[in-house]
């Protein structure tokens, strides 16, 4: 099916980028130990442009899990970025893994453990700046509780702010050009997890010293998990200039973390998803990478490793096809204006009015009570485009 | 049980107050019609009074039902309130009752019902100011979509901000002493509410042009609904210093909005919100009116009402003083030392360090990695506090 | 888009079915009144039939909201029925709304609200047979409770199934050609109800004494409230020879009951929804109507009411046509094989074989631990058969 | 706390029992390593008598780790049972860990798998016996799938039906004193888990050809992660008579699988389980072992390992003494009449009465839908013993 005349085969300016940590899932969980052989990290990188991806990502640990192997290791990975032209679009430090860091790492009760976290963290931010890479990504998966007194959360919240300050900081006086991006997540592994969501990492990050520099990464199943809609989510967060970044996969609603692959789980939330990076339909596009942060499933040998790997990009593009041709039809254009939704950018009041002359104003209540929305007749050309029916 | 001696009789300075809507609810649902009569808001007020409530709150169409009898029922409200030395503490508008607002209110398609919308929160900003309330809070229940081309969501935050900018510009020229608070909620009535969540609510009120004016007001069903930690969420409101207002009620996690009673529900989760509102654990305790938001379930006649309205307090009064107890049991001291949680209060950074001095310190990671963290140790205190066996 | 050669317009073959109150439902919801004008039901009827449903279902309040009419109503909906064709499969009687029933219809602790409830499906199941319907649905929405205490769920269940004995008795007795469904519900409008999901039923049913005349109702929503696989789950029921009706709408996981069109919410799972009822990958098919529950957003005016139902049909036919498509491409037939799929009807044990033999047996089991499972590949051919890709 | 005249103290007469897996887990995650040392299996029996057990329970391979040192460790295990006087009142076997069952054990669709996996229970029921376990759990965590295609459900019930048929028949045939468990759960580590609730393994087992022979061990949280209520679940397999084990833990609703010590997570549930397991309210109580299933946090050393094992007892016991308190109190019986709970064990039919009697009949439905049901009052009742403040 993947011939280069596909439109569906993924081209570098797709700009498709994966964590290394993805395919290189083992299929280590809770119930079981690995089911995969290791996969070597620099083979994973060529294999991962062979596949048409544009960039790859990683924490510290998946690039050099053996620190004996440091040199060696960075210097093939060089080799393999230069021979593919990958980009280094991301780096992120892990911080939940070692169980140094089982109670928290930037906000642990231990200072000790704090401080060994941020030393980790700018040690990698150096390395990233080494690869050219112009975000940084922290997912605090560690910090947070399962009860409510081991944690006391506003100094949690200024430890964690004292800590992106300090990294900020450093940034800055290393002329690095960088930004951070904060993962939220609600829960799993903590009971709890600091910064829950979109908003609560937002909210968050204009505490900050240097707020510009700071931005979130949502991930879809993050945010399902909490039953949140991802596209009004990304969409808040471009709202705020802060969608530095974003991690694609699937989940089907509030349970354990699943990291399907992207498509599978919720579709029609992958379709506004889609196009919402896309702005079609706000006008304010998403400008980055777009990275899969996903999980082939424990069952699967290598071949399925791929294959989910090849079908993450492949799901974007159709998606991408199906919006774009939404967006482009003329009947969605004459249902959007029967629901009124191009109204919406018109403001409440006009230049020069006065509450006084709003709060005059008489209303057709019940004309306004009565009026068509069409919603649903919208929706449905919406899923229409989507199962390509039209 | 609740003779004044009673510890757990509600006393003036406990400050409880209910919205007229809660004990007034009549049990219409989807699925079935009113199964209670309505009950008059004045005999409510006296009613609640009674009780041990020290204010009440509502909802413009709470209080006058029929536009009709608008004066002589303010004028029997006024007397009510004089003669039980009830606060009107909260003042809130319904936009989400009319079907005029079935597609939304300040961020309605519609430009004529955004502006209905805004000129109906005015005249009630009056009617608070007037009656001496400091909060006034919006909770936007039909402010979202059901999919994803009915909303610019885009352009609804647009709006949304500027409805919030012309209602505190209008508050400040009138020189009413009054802040607002936002009502978060993920989702029901609407399939996705915009701002879901305290962190989303905290997120947008920072681009408001008057932020110091505007808080938020977190319901607990509200945030558990999506999977949330109640007393974690209004922690970082408060470290946000936006904790304006609180509704306390009971909810069972993701499912549909319960608003049981206080304490029904997730009780741990209970005792947590008390002991944070408190700033038990963290210093900064929660100022304002302890609200409650509640419906007594719809089975249940006009005797459960009172009873239901009854234990929200008398719950709040127990577990504040089982929190207090927590707090101040030697015993949880050593714990709470053993767990390091003082420990989160001393910055990462000590004054004067440079990071270069922290990259360079070693630790004793194997040490780290085995330490005891005392958790469950602590948590089985504060169960046993709770549970009355300490 | 609807003409008579599209593939996606309904015809009396398809057997779609519909409920009057779904069209009919007028947006009541706990946070506000109506906001549709009540819809005359043999009008709604008539106008079903022209969308090409195949046939209609009430609750008694729903034909006969008037007792007073009820002769004529029934007349004239005899008449509806006779014009168009249309047949009355399944008849259900309500027990939920009247406040009543607000603790219970056939398990209220109140004696002669059973009494009542006991009376009123009678009377029903009259009219039912007179109208031809072989399909009686049970749905117990006030069956529960909110606490642990009000309800003895023990004696609940003694009186559910002495209330189910006496039904099934009563129809025998009749020598009517009738069957029950019941329909589980987690939650919603009471805190939980009894017989939560498709398995609480089957198990309970097993227990009355004509077991063989009742069989389940399930409803997409309501098992996906619970974060149940809806197919997985009629595929079971359909395992016990219990899947005697279907209810289909969509919803999006654990929240509040959506009742969203058929589609939408879910979309993959509406895929293997119509998959598990053509049997297509079982071999064992839904026999019955396709009937729809769903509510039209309370925004929508009565233009959305008929095109939210007309894109339930819509919506069903094009994933019909896309499952079968699925099942006959040659090169799923091959990567079926490659998962082993059919190799799981081969029996664990062979004809003869003693457990002896299997014990002795020894298996290569790392290749069993590294073999390949194909699922990421099956699923992926499933996606773009959905998505009309292929 | 823990004296000998502490009432909250366990004893033998308790029969509270352990997995080894519980203690003895390591804290492994998707997220990171072990974070603890093994615990040797025969230590922690020690251990667990020394703090109260009666019993414990294991997989194969908790206490059979290496399979060259089995001899041994059983004779060792065999000298602390007889030591301690523990009985090892259930055995299970451990279908989910090797990656030989990554896509199932006894529904894999590699034939071989299921013959392996049959072969691995069978030579664990041998044991089992030799120990004197009267009850062998089957808990199927791999059975099942994350997509749609890759299973055939209905064969794969077939097959699951197989596997218990030839279990049962061995049991008998060696004349073993034993019975078999299902442990349902809905999702995690697969998508989604056939019999994924306590109705869906009870309808199944009826399906079997010795059904006499099966029941359920239902845990707390894995019902929980559907939202449903567990002592109405339990309740229901008490009805079925299928209660024949069960798994005591915590949980915070829809989301991972927590695995909180007894109490911890929703602690009103617990209480209602406590109440349900001792027949409280209906009459019929649980006879069998009170079994723990939970897993101390991973971030917590081995102090906290034997803290939260301790806390289940304990938290048990509060809550037992709560419930019995509750069911004597007289106002307690009261407020039951006034609910008119004891009216539900009247049969809605009176002995040789005619339905045409109660069709006849008429009610004063007016009184019905205002008289009082008392619920709210009962529930605080139960509230206020639960917090010890009655």
């Amino acid at each position: 099916m993947s011939t280069s005349t596909d439109p569906y085969t993924p081209r570098p300016e797709d700009r498709f980028s994966f964590g290394l940590w993805t395919v290189g899932w083992q299929g280590v969980d809770v119930f079981g130990p690995a089911s995969r052989a290791p996969l070597d990290p620099i083979e994973a990188t060529y294999r991962l442009a062979d596949l048409g991806a544009a960039a790859v990502t990683f924490h510290d640990d998946d690039l050099v899990p053996d620190e004996a192997e440091r040199e060696a290791t960075l210097e093939r990975f060089g080799k393999a970025v230069a021979d593919t032209g990958l980009a280094v679009e991301m780096v992120t430090t892990n911080l939940f893994g070692d169980p140094v860091f089982k109670e928290g790492a930037l906000t642990a009760n231990d200072r000790g453990v704090r401080r060994h976290a941020l030393a980790k963290v700018l040690r990698n931010i150096d390395l990233a700046a080494e690869l050219g890479a112009e975000t940084f990504v922290l997912w605090g998966g560690r910090e947070g509780a399962e009860h409510g007194a081991g944690k006391n959360v506003k100094a949690a919240l200024d430890r964690y702010a004292e800590g992106l300050n300090l990294l900020c900081a450093y940034v800055k006086e290393q002329g690095y050009r960088m930004r951070f991006a904060i993962e939220p997540k609600p829960n799993e592994p903590r009971g709890d997890i600091l910064l829950p969501t979109i908003g609560h990492a937002i909210a968050f990050i204009n505490e900050l010293e240097h707020a510009d520099m700071v931005g979130v990464n949502p991930e879809v199943g993050h945010e399902e998990m909490a039953g949140l809609n991802f596209a009004q989510g990304i969409t808040q967060a471009m709202w705020h200039g802060k969608l530095f970044h974003v991690d694609l996969n699937g989940q089907h609603g509030p349970r354990f973390d699943q990291d399907l692959r992207f498509g599978a789980g919720n579709l029609r939330g992958a379709f506004w998803t889609v196009d919402a990076l896309l702005g079609a339909g706000t006008g304010a596009a998403y400008e980055g990478f777009v990275h899969f942060d996903f999980k082939p499933p424990r069952a699967e040998a290598e071949d399925g490793v791929w294959e989910s790997a090849r079908a993450c990009m492949r799901n974007y593009l159709i998606l991408r096809k199906r919006a774009l041709a939404f967006r482009a039809d003329p009947e969605v254009a004459t249902a959007l204006a029967a629901a009124a939704v191009p109204e919406l950018d018109v403001p409440t009041m006009a230049q020069g009015e006065s509450l006084a002359d709003l709060r005059s104003e008489t209303h057709d209540l019940d004309r306004l009570r009565l009026r068509s929305v069409g919603m649903e007749a919208l929706d449905q050309l919406a899923m229409e485009h989507l199962l390509g029916v039209r």
